[in-house]
């Protein structure tokens, strides 16, 4: 950390800045120049900044090292893939995740795991726990949703994401998923996310629609920290005051994302976009743009869906957007 | 326009508000429902909904036809291409613009053309008005900048872009480019673009940072009002919450206009990212969302560069960036 | 909801949109215009309007009423206030909230209750469950601290709020406090706003950092629709692209939440802006604008505060900012 | 400025970054740590940061001085105040400039002054030219509405404020005008600031809707480089994801400037929302949160107002908000 003086900081300013940093357990360099002291801490010690900040004569704070260590490139220099069986994420290989919203019936996930499967998606979606509808709607199956999807996994040789929502559904939920999806509203429940560090399996953490890529970083160390390292970061648009479309699917998260951490990077562009038409376009981008991943909504009765059927693809939008898939990560030297 | 009255709105207040749009100039429809009366405003007037929204009893006014009607799909259903030369910017074929920030020296915008036409690009960019570097900095080399740069497109047999900061220039820029940039400081300009709409060539218009698609598309109306419609529309970056780079390329622009209008849609990574290392993933994103071409700076020597060294590729940067695209298009059956 | 069609919609297209209008439950108003066909819908389902948008030839869909019907002034047009003892919230009275970030002691707590009290301060606040901060920081008392806070309040006389964070948590909570909070992260947690719905105490929501205005009137309906009317709305700050303070506390969020909702609105300067020096100021803006209340950090021995230290109100600020409190709202005929 | 390196920078990477800051005229201050080496540069050159950044082995590269000087407080720590004739702008009283936005005829412009005089307003405000409408709409009366202006001014005993749109309007307008206004969009119109400060009479420069504090007080310091330090600041409101209303007026920017800076704060609460019922509360907030002045429109007859009525106060109006806004400011030691 940095500590910039003001211009006409007195040596007693400087003095008290430096008695704080002191007994917050920092080493100290002093450089006087000729206008201003600037003073070096050196430590280990997670400060608010704000504290010093608003000391006298104090011109700013600077930190210097990022916050987040676990989730660094720095931390894994080799590169970092998933494994799951036979499957990588983060590797050479783009991982499609896809199926419904919802998980309505064990007809409705058979029909669509196979339907995805066979146009070369690796993992199955689907919700089984939907509490953000009205209270008259569809409220997701429960555990029974998680039965289905894993049936329907099995029988299609898939692999099975599904949405965690509190730390008590975490034990009921390994019986059944391969990874474990935390909600953008959940990005910031620390609770859960230092739980989800102390078991084994894959983690995808999404992004909220207010949160920094830099907050999102530090929501992982949550994760990491506990011992596993088996994270993913999901981009699934931020708010800004273009509002076309319900979010702005931030496409440029992936290459910083890309250079900051090894955690492979997914993105949701039916989330994203809240619109089917919107979806293979921007599933393109992402993908060009060096995403390891993308998980997106499918059905093939959208308009009986009684969870977010608009922004479902219809399974022939689907097998077309999988074929320009092929092609845009052929170009860039992957395949998916 | 449809004005919706509040639940409780009196006979009295309803007649207040048919009498405004009665005097407006629109034609009436009311609609006594149960709870509330709906008036539909029919006419050709344009108002500022504001003055309804204010008035007694009104619970909402909504326009109901799109403010930008020369620009929208509707007005040209069968499509639309630019075409300049050899040129047709808007169809199968997706365009690539690059060049230096500056035109520095005959030399140099030479070399660069001839760097970046070999490797597929047809439009050499360079700007000859640089007002926005402090008073000390390069400010351009003016209309001899002008002039090296249609040598050097003349030389490699390219078209020229470059960027129309006032009405006066007009003239004095058609003599040497082809394309007329229209800058993001100067996207609601409208003296400038009513001028524009009185010339035939080309422009392309680059959308504000705090610009709304909507602003954009209605921005370009002041240039097709004039009977010009050469015109095409450039994302360069709006300004969200998210600080890790200058601004964030709006990708889901790309599809939202491809849907709302017939003009073809440029994406500038090198804005709209600021640092070279993004350009290249955010360049290929911008492709895949369906861009009709793309506006990149390059220089063969960007440390030594007289305006924004950091965010020009270098050579063989360009080099592998154009491979990939080639790749890209191809898989969404265009060219390069 | 309105359903405007685009010029060129054809009969069979229309017929389709009024089928599935029909199907949905809703009264059809036909009116077909020189240029286009106006659908007016008219009924009480709740739709997702982007069913219709994806529709073939539907120009654009727009609902006319406000989804949000209980906290709307139509439904209170008289006004409202909550009435907790001899206290009014949402009355010509403001009513101001103070206290500690966090519970760290019954000291701690009863000491600052004494000096909030003192300057006019009718109601505790103080945090006892602090799940943010990493995991070997202060966790927060929990039952415990609420027990100081319940003992602070009643030795000095005042009500108590404090913020309630899982459902498990409501009925512990309510031997305690007067006034639940939910923080803004849980703004969406529909489960724990229905619970809430059911208890009859008086609950603070506050809007989510990323929230419209409208999706926070929604929220609160989860809360109203379980016949607890006693419900008001904290503004405490939103992600905008302007970084000098944690957030943009949005003021004008309370001028315009007074004109469509009956709900109290309360202002939380300290998180709003992060910083002790810019407390004040925007605390008196807040106020200005036609808050009905604050709410805010005060700690007698800031730099050793457990928790969000710089943000606390240094005691001779907070009895500043209440004379000038007082004078403002002396000039709006208000009182505190 | 501060380069910190990656922790596993070599010995020849960080010559490399040494090699290159000594070029660009720094003087050198290394520190090497136990896990990273950082290092000082000292000297008064202006750095694009991003040519750093992107050199191998660089982790982040800070800024340590504001790059603002002219404008930051510590060049005037004494404080400052713009004096003309017998008022002084940033002193202890709050000014208030009111008008029309458009002047639209010699009564119109007189009536509105006579009436705002009354009530306290010392600085009439009037557009001349309105080049934002359509094309048929209103343009302005040009120096005819400059000429009535004055008149009206000189009538009541007033100072005038107008928006200088290009350079070449400069010398006329000096010859009406006290006050010369650039508007949002020509915050960054540097050729225009550049000889703004080249003449004498006081400057109001308007942040722009995209633009942080800090791009705004560098455009400044392209008025004070010319010496001309009669320089203040208008907030007119932001673009967020907000869209209850046109802008979001940020508050938090008037002590944010005045902590950062000596210039004094105007606040335009007619902009900052666009319509008249939200004036009132955000221009008390505005003056509560310690604006120096506020720039408010007012109409006799907003109904039948050339331009942007919906926004302007009606005469009771502006009489009931100049009451309070006396109130308020006594409340905080100041008059109006």
């Amino acid at each position: 950390m940095i500590v910039v003086m003001e211009e006409k900081a007195t040596e007693e300013q400087i003095s008290h800045v430096i008695d704080r940093l002191t007994r917050l357990g920092f080493d100290i360099h002093r450089s006087t120049g000729v206008t201003r002291t600037i003073l070096g801490a050196v430590g280990n010690r997670l400060v608010d900044t704000r504290e010093l900040e608003l000391m006298d004569a104090v011109a700013e704070v600077v930190r210097i090292s990022t916050p987040y260590k676990l989730s660094s490139k720095a931390f894994k220099p080799e590169g970092f893939e998933i494994s799951m069986g036979d499957l990588q994420i983060g590797g050479p290989s783009v991982i499609i995740m896809a199926g419904p919203c919802a998980v309505e019936s064990r007809d409705q996930v058979d029909t669509i795991a196979g339907l995805v499967k066979e146009n070369g998606a690796k993992i199955l979606r689907g919700g089984a726990f939907k509490p953000r509808t009205s209270p008259y709607s569809f409220q997701g199956l429960g555990e029974e949703g998680l039965r289905y999807l894993r049936e329907a996994a099995d029988h299609h040789r898939m692999y099975v994401i599904s949405e965690v929502m509190e730390i008590s559904q975490i034990p009921m939920m390994l019986e059944y998923v391969d990874i474990l999806q935390v909600g953008a509203r959940n990005m910031q429940n620390y609770n859960l996310l230092r739980e989800l560090g102390k078991q084994p399996k894959p983690v995808m953490l999404k992004r909220g629609p207010a949160a920094t890529i830099e907050e999102t970083l530090l929501s992982t160390e949550y994760i990491l920290s506990g011992g596993n390292h088996n994270v993913m970061i999901c981009e699934r648009g931020i708010r800004t005051f273009e509002t076309s479309l319900r979010y702005t699917l931030d496409i440029s998260a992936i290459p910083v994302i890309n250079k900051l951490s090894y955690l492979p990077v997914i993105a949701d562009p039916s989330h994203g976009t809240g619109r089917r038409d919107k979806v293979p376009p921007m599933a393109r981008a992402a993908v060009a743009a060096g995403a390891d991943g993308l998980i997106l909504e499918v059905h093939h009765d959208p308009d009986s869906a009684l969870c977010d059927g608009p922004q479902a693809l219809l399974p022939d939008q689907f097998a077309r957007l999988m074929v320009e898939l092929r092609g845009i990560v052929a170009a860039m030297g992957r395949t998916i």
